[in-house]
C-alpha cells in the first residue's frame, strides 16, 4: 500500500491537495446530502461488519502477540455489537443539526450595503488517534455533517480495522455522491507521517488529537497548524462554607468516582474552612474506596488520608485518588485553581448564589459549574449530540467542541454598485 | 531602561505573568469602568501633546539621520492634530459595545442543568508592529475595551513617541482604577524579545502583528502563539458577462484606485468573455493612470496594456498598477481566484442574481461581494467600529476583527444538585 519512493510530506501534501478539492465540494453539499451520506455510511458500517470484524482479528492477534495489555486489547476490540454502536452513532450524527449556512448576523450599513456572516467549513481536518478503532467512524461523521474533508491518521496497533471501517465508510459515502476523498485514512504506519501532518500549514486546517495524554502533548509540542485538544483535565470542586451537605456529599462523590478515568472526573477537592461536615465528605469518599491526599486538616479528620505531596496538587489522578485541602475562603479557593488547575472544568457547591456568581465569573475555565457533578463535562451531557473533543484552549472554540466549532464563518456582502468615497 | 543581565525570555515572562494578572482585573472590570479608563486614556494623551511630540521629534531626527525614506518619516511623525486624531480614536472605542458578558447562547438539559455560553475576554494579547506610533494608542484601547491585557512591542525608530503615548495613557488608565499592568510596553528594543513573545504560549494567548509583508511573514513563520493577520490581500474583481456596464466601470477604478496601497485594493480584473464593454474598463484604468498588465486578449484591447508575467498573478502590488484576463464564465473566474488569491476579499459584478449567489457560496474567502468595491473590506465599512486586523486565517475570527474576535467564551453550568447518572 505504501508508495516506498514517497516522502510522508510528499505523501501528506498530496492526500492534503485531493482533501481541498474534496472539501470544496463538500462545502456545497446540501445538509439533506451529507445527512444521506451518512445514513449510507451506517448502512454500508453494518453490511461490512463481517469484513470489519476479519481485519479487527488480525489486529487482536498481532497486539496479542505484540503483549498488549488487556486494557488496551479491550480498546482494541470490536464486535457485533459494538460495530452496531459505532453505526447508530454515526447515523446519530446525520440527524444532527448542520451549522452550514447558518446567518450568525447581519446588518445594512447607511450606504445600503447588505452585510451578513454566513457558517461555513473549517476545510480539512486531520484527526489523529490511538487504539479505539470506532473514532475513525466517530470522528468521520462529525467532519463530514459539518461540509469539512478529513484526513485520519490512527493507531498502528488498529490499522487494520480502521481500514475496513474506512472502507466501508467510503463506499456509503460515494454511494451518496460525495467525494471518496473527503474521507482519507493515512495509508502509512511511518510515525514521520503524523509530523507531516503536524507541519502541513495550509493543506490542513485544523488538528485533532484524540488519545492519551503523551500524544496531545506531542501533538502541541510540535504542530504548526492549529491544534483543537485539551492536555489535562485537573478539575476541582469547591465546597463553600454554605454548600448543602447533602447535596455537597453526593456530588463529591460523583464528581470524583462514578468514572474516575474521565477528563471530567474531580482530582482536588478544596473545602471551606467553615464548611460545617467536611469528615463526612473525606469519610464517604474514603468508604468509596478512593484513596484521599490531604493537607494536615483533611488528614486531621480521618486515619486513613495520606499526606500529599506538592506534585499531586498538579497531578490528573484518571483513577480513585483525589487531593484534598482546606481553603479559606472564596478567594484562596479561586488562587488555588488558577494557580494548579487546567482551564477544563471547575465546581462550587453552594446555596448563597451571590458567592457562586462570583466563582462562575472570576473562574478562567473552559466550563465552571455550580451545584453539579464536573462528570457533566461532556458535548452529549451539554446537548451538542456528540463532541470532536474538550478544548481548554482559548482560541476558536473552547470546552466541549461538537459540529460548530468545526465551521468557521464568511462575510458576504451584497451591495448595488456602492463604490468606497 | 534595560536591565542587561536579563534574557529576553525573561524579561517577557515576567512581563507576561504580570499582564496574566492585570487580565485577571480586566475580565472583571464593568463595561463603565473600562470606558471611564479609555476616556481618561484619551484625555491624558491630549494633556501631553507636548511631551509625545518632543518625544517624536527624538525619533524623528534619528529616523533622519538613519536615512528613513521620506514616506517612513512621514508616518512616523506626530504633530498636535495627529495626536488630536490618537486620542480621538481612543474615546471613540470607549464607545463600542462591550462584547464581555454577552450570552451567546442558553439551554436548559431535561435533568434541570442551565448552560450558558458567555463571552469573556482572550486573556493577554500581543501587539506587534512597526512605524506608526498611533498603533500603540489604537490596539491597546481595543484590546482594554475587550476586558485583555495587551503588551506592545512597536518599531525601534518609534520608541521614544511609542514610550511616551504609553506612559500617557498608563497615567488615565491607573487614574480609573485599572492596573498599569493592563498596557505593557517591551522596554527594549532588542529584536529578540519579538521572538519571546513569538514563543510566549501560555504567557500571551494571541500574536497580532501589524505592518508590512515582512513582518507578518516573519510572525506567522515564527509563531508558536495564534496569530491574528493576513499576509497578502490579492483581492480580485470578477466582471460578468450580466454586469451593468457603468456600474462596472465605477466599481472597478474604485477597487483599484481609490487607494491601491490597502489591503482590500483589487489587485486582478477577471473580464467574462460574455461581457459586452470589456475595453472601456480598460480604456478607464489606464486613463486613471492605472498599469495594466493583460493577457492575450487583453492586450488586444489597447496598446497601452503590458503583457503580464505568470508571477504576476501571485502579486499584491499595493501600487497602481492590476493584472487582467478574460475567463470563461464563472468556474474559470472561481478556479483562478482559488489558485491564486489569498482567501481575503474577492467580488463579483453582475445583474444576475443566481450567478451572483453562486459566487457568493463558492468563492473561499474571508470576504465575498456582489456589486460591492473590494476596497470596503474594512472593520470600519463594516460597522465594526474600528479593526485591529483584517484576518485571512480559518480559524476563531476572519475577516476584520474587532472587539468580539478578541474575546472567547466560557461556559456556565447552573445546577441544583445533578449528578452523571
Amino acid at each position: 500500500m505504501n508508495d516506498l519512493t514517497q516522502t510522508p510530506e510528499m505523501l501528506i501534501a498530496t492526500m492534503g491537495a485531493k482533501a481541498r478539492r474534496a472539501a470544496a465540494q463538500m462545502a456545497l453539499a446540501s445538509s439533506e446530502q451529507k445527512a444521506q451520506a451518512l445514513i449510507a455510511a451506517a448502512r454500508t458500517l453494518r453490511e461490512e461488519t463481517t469484513k470489519i470484524i476479519l481485519a479487527n482479528r488480525t489486529d487482536m492477534e498481532r497486539g496479542a502477540a505484540n503483549g498488549l495489555s488487556s486494557a488496551m486489547l479491550d480498546r482494541l476490540r470490536l464486535d457485533d455489537a459494538r460495530i452496531a454502536a459505532v453505526a447508530d452513532a454515526v447515523e446519530q450524527v446525520a440527524h444532527l443539526e448542520d451549522p452550514v449556512g447558518k446567518v450568525i448576523d447581519e446588518s445594512e450599513r447607511p450606504n445600503g450595503l447588505k452585510l451578513s456572516r454566513v457558517r461555513v467549513p473549517l476545510g480539512v481536518i486531520g484527526i489523529i488517534y490511538e487504539s479505539r478503532p470506532n473514532v475513525t467512524a466517530d470522528a468521520a461523521a462529525l467532519g463530514l455533517r459539518s461540509g469539512n474533508a478529513v484526513i485520519l491518521r490512527g493507531g498502528s496497533e488498529a490499522v487494520e480495522s480502521n481500514r475496513a471501517i474506512h472502507a466501508a465508510m467510503v463506499k456509503g459515502i460515494t454511494e451518496a455522491g460525495l467525494p471518496a476523498d473527503a474521507v482519507q485514512y493515512v495509508p502509512t504506519t511511518d510515525r514521520a507521517a503524523v509530523g507531516a501532518m503536524l507541519r502541513a500549514v495550509g493543506l490542513i486546517d485544523i488538528i485533532v488529537p484524540r488519545g492519551g495524554k503523551s500524544l496531545v502533548a506531542r501533538v502541541q509540542e510540535e504542530a504548526r497548524v492549529p491544534v483543537l485538544a485539551h492536555l489535562d483535565g485537573i478539575c476541582h470542586t469547591y465546597v463553600h462554607a454554605a454548600a448543602d451537605p447533602a447535596m455537597a456529599l453526593q456530588i463529591v462523590v460523583n464528581a470524583k468516582m462514578r468514572r474516575t478515568g474521565i477528563c471530567g472526573a474531580t482530582e482536588t477537592l478544596l473545602i471551606d474552612r467553615a464548611y460545617p461536615e467536611p469528615e463526612a465528605l473525606i469519610g464517604a469518599l474514603l468508604n468509596a474506596r478512593c484513596e484521599v491526599r490531604g493537607d494536615e486538616a483533611v488528614r486531621a479528620m480521618d486515619p486513613r488520608v495520606e499526606p500529599v505531596e506538592p506534585g499531586d496538587w498538579d497531578t490528573e489522578y484518571l483513577d480513585a485518588i483525589l487531593s484534598a485541602r482546606i481553603v479559606a475562603g472564596v478567594d484562596e479557593a479561586l488562587a488555588h485553581i488558577a494557580a494548579h488547575g487546567s482551564h477544563h472544568t471547575d465546581a462550587i457547591i453552594t446555596e448563597d448564589a451571590a458567592t457562586a456568581e462570583q466563582f462562575l465569573g472570576r473562574c478562567d475555565s473552559a466550563i465552571v459549574m455550580w451545584n453539579a457533578s464536573t462528570q457533566f463535562a461532556d458535548g452529549g451531557e451539554f446537548g451538542l449530540g456528540a463532541e470532536i473533543g474538550i478544548s481548554t484552549g482559548r482560541m476558536h472554540a473552547r470546552g466541549p467542541v461538537a459540529l460548530e466549532g468545526l465551521t468557521t464563518y464568511k462575510w458576504v456582502v451584497r451591495g448595488s454598485g456602492q463604490i468606497r468615497p
